[in-house]
């Protein structure tokens, strides 16, 4: 029998999502096991209201599908809505509801950690209620943050993207020979993975950034002042990054609003962690300092992807596919690292309750208190291997039509 | 007889003065006219402290002029240093007793319009004191303000990296189904033209950016919500691009003039009119609203520039040796473009008192109040044609080590 199958995404959008997505629906439309493909708009949100999109035939041809390789952001628009705990809530009922309506048996849901906590409930939904939909989840998020997989689909290539930018920045600051510090701020509340892999600018000919403050560690002003003067003893230009959720010892973020800046209106000054620390050195140091947030960019930028990234991401999409129609359910689709000292990965799946709800931080023998480790290096390194050559249009990048 | 020569780099940093540099190095140091090929460290100031370096060595390899050629920002160090008006300053007595000590017949000097001040000052200086001194103005500057040539080497790259920002910005906003005003705050103090060039993101698949102001009209901020609303009305997602040096009917900055702070050369130090336009749009519209400063990536963002911008960029500083040869002194390099269709440029040179110490802003047939015209659009397109496909190492680019 042939059954339909809907693939939705959902979170922070990030330059590799949509290799994901295509590696999904290229794998459905060439099964003869499925019928229909829908794409869920904006996520789960897209199935509660009945909002499915037709992909068949788009995504029936080979240039379409390598458009969406490299197009960033979500093609199916995303959300961030929560399942109710109750599976007793209208919205699960409503959900399978159009599951049952579209004749729909598989369901692909690519995301972050809000997304696997929906497949989780989903898919228990299914099994309590005998509904023997195939829930997946694949993996997806800059923050490289969830649980059970090596690394996860679009860090690689914000890390690429960081890295570059970080080295760029620093080139930036070497051209005048004034005494400066230039503070980098990197997306990553919680899990400092990418303020990590700023780490990856550096090489034998140049050495920014040289200071890095991750998340896992607490943030004391007194040490990073001290940091910053003891580089600027033997050079001009000190080049840090640092995450946007650093905190104090106490667990307060460190945040320019909280530090008093009004503008003329008396309004607190809004500003994340690089404001509040180009005000500290400011006042510490006195010497030239700005801060730079990378800002959306890191994670939406598809002019400068890591292959790497790009291409196992489509894979990874694909072996979710492959997996489903094995009967796997309730399953995240993980990458493996094998052992040896050449970069390989291999794709599998693990239980989804292993996974869902939990946040991968650093380890600690990969971060030092202002710095990374070489276990870092070695983990991040093969991530950001390679370079798309992206088709491109009028001097811009081609981005699908969504 | 065999002369030296000495080539130096002054204000911001682009993509592109590097490709000028290794275009002019690469003339220099395969001319048989010419000795010694030296690099002043941080513009003229390394040329007031006698910091010369030898670079005919290092460039006579041409894997070392590609790998310039890459390289963001400047190779030799910039300064942001004004010669004083009296040419009876002991700047001037001490700038040619180096030449002389060096035995220097050639000066060439990349940079923007403080650059082309200096250049004008040295001609005017060696002339009236029969210094036989030749004194070349390559141009550069992202801000394309400069008089009497068609446009300047690194405005075609920084054009290409926003107008690919942009894109990449509005794709990321696009993907929530959230009423969102998302500003673009981008470089350029007086004139608009970077800000312009976000049009160039616009194409058959997307729309944006959908306001865009520049500072060449008077900023009005009710017009500036009403223009927002209006298109709320049939569409969720506005992108707008806004300069950085946007002015009220008065000529005050948007919120910048109320830190009154100033650089070297008395320009006012500007930051802050996207967040300042944020917080107005949250008081007046109340949805969703984020501001996104390109920041200094616009100028040293060297991993997708323009192979139109690059390849100029090194053939102006090529010709501009060859002029030298020949004798012309006391100009400044400039592109012509042919008429005709197809896009075409050819290089000459201008007299520099005919260009020093003007901008050229936007003309008035190029934008509207809060959008570009097809002229502009005509214009600017050209100069983004083409991606450079650059040397990476580790999966970042590879750039000169200084």
């Amino acid at each position: 029998m042939v059954y339909n199958a809907v693939v939705g995404q959902s979170g922070g959008p990030t330059a590799a999502i949509n290799s994901s997505l295509a590696g999904v629906v290229d794998t459905l439309v060439k099964s003869d096991k499925i019928g229909k493909v829908f794409g869920a708009v904006n996520g789960i949100e897209g199935i509660l209201g009945g909002n499915l999109k037709e992909l068949s035939e788009v995504f029936s041809k080979k240039e379409n599908i390598d458009l969406l390789k490299q197009t960033p952001s979500s093609y199916l628009g995303s959300c961030r809505y929560k399942l109710p705990k109750e599976d007793t809530h209208k919205d699960y009922e409503k959900i399978f509801e159009v599951f049952d309506k579209n004749n729909i048996k598989y369901f692909f849901y690519i995301g972050g950690n809000d997304s696997m906590d929906t497949v989780m409930k989903l898919n228990a939904y299914s099994v309590k209620n005998n509904k023997n939909t195939i829930v997946m989840g694949v993996p997806k998020t800059i923050d490289n943050d969830l649980w059970g997989t090596d690394h996860c689909p679009g860090f690689g290539s914000a890390a690429k993207y960081v890295a570059t930018s970080v080295l760029e920045i620093a080139l930036d600051s070497y051209c005048y020979d004034t005494k400066s510090v230039t503070i980098v701020e990197i997306m990553g509340r919680n899990a400092g993975w990418l303020t990590a892999s700023s780490a990856l600018a550096r090489s034998k000919n140049q050495s920014a950034p040289h200071l890095i403050y991750c998340p896992e560690n607490a943030f004391d002003k007194d040490e990073f002042i001290n940091d910053i003067n003891n580089i600027l003893k033997t050079q001009k230009n000190v080049i840090v990054a640092i995450s946007e959720g650093i905190k104090d010892k106490d667990g307060n973020y460190i945040l320019a609003s909280s530090w008093g800046a009004q503008d003329k209106f008396g309004h607190a000054k809004l500003g994340g962690a690089g404001k509040a620390l180009e005000n500290l050195v400011a006042e510490k140091i006195g010497c030239k300092v700005r801060s730079v947030e990378i800002n959306v960019l890191q994670r939406c930028a598809a002019h400068f992807t890591s292959k790497t990234d790009i291409e196992e991401s489509f894979k990874i999409g694909k072996a979710a596919v492959k997996a489903a129609l094995k009967g796997v359910s309730g399953n995240m689709m993980i990458y493996k690292r094998k052992k040896g000292s050449e970069y390989k990965v291999e794709i599998s799946s693990m239980d989804i309750n292993e996974i869902a709800n939990k946040e991968k931080m650093l380890p600690e023998n990969y971060i030092t208190k202002n710095d990374v480790t070489d276990k870092f290096i070695k983990y991040a390194a093969p991530l950001i291997e390679g370079e798309n050559k992206i088709k491109t249009k009028n001097g811009i990048p081609l981005f699908i039509k969504r």
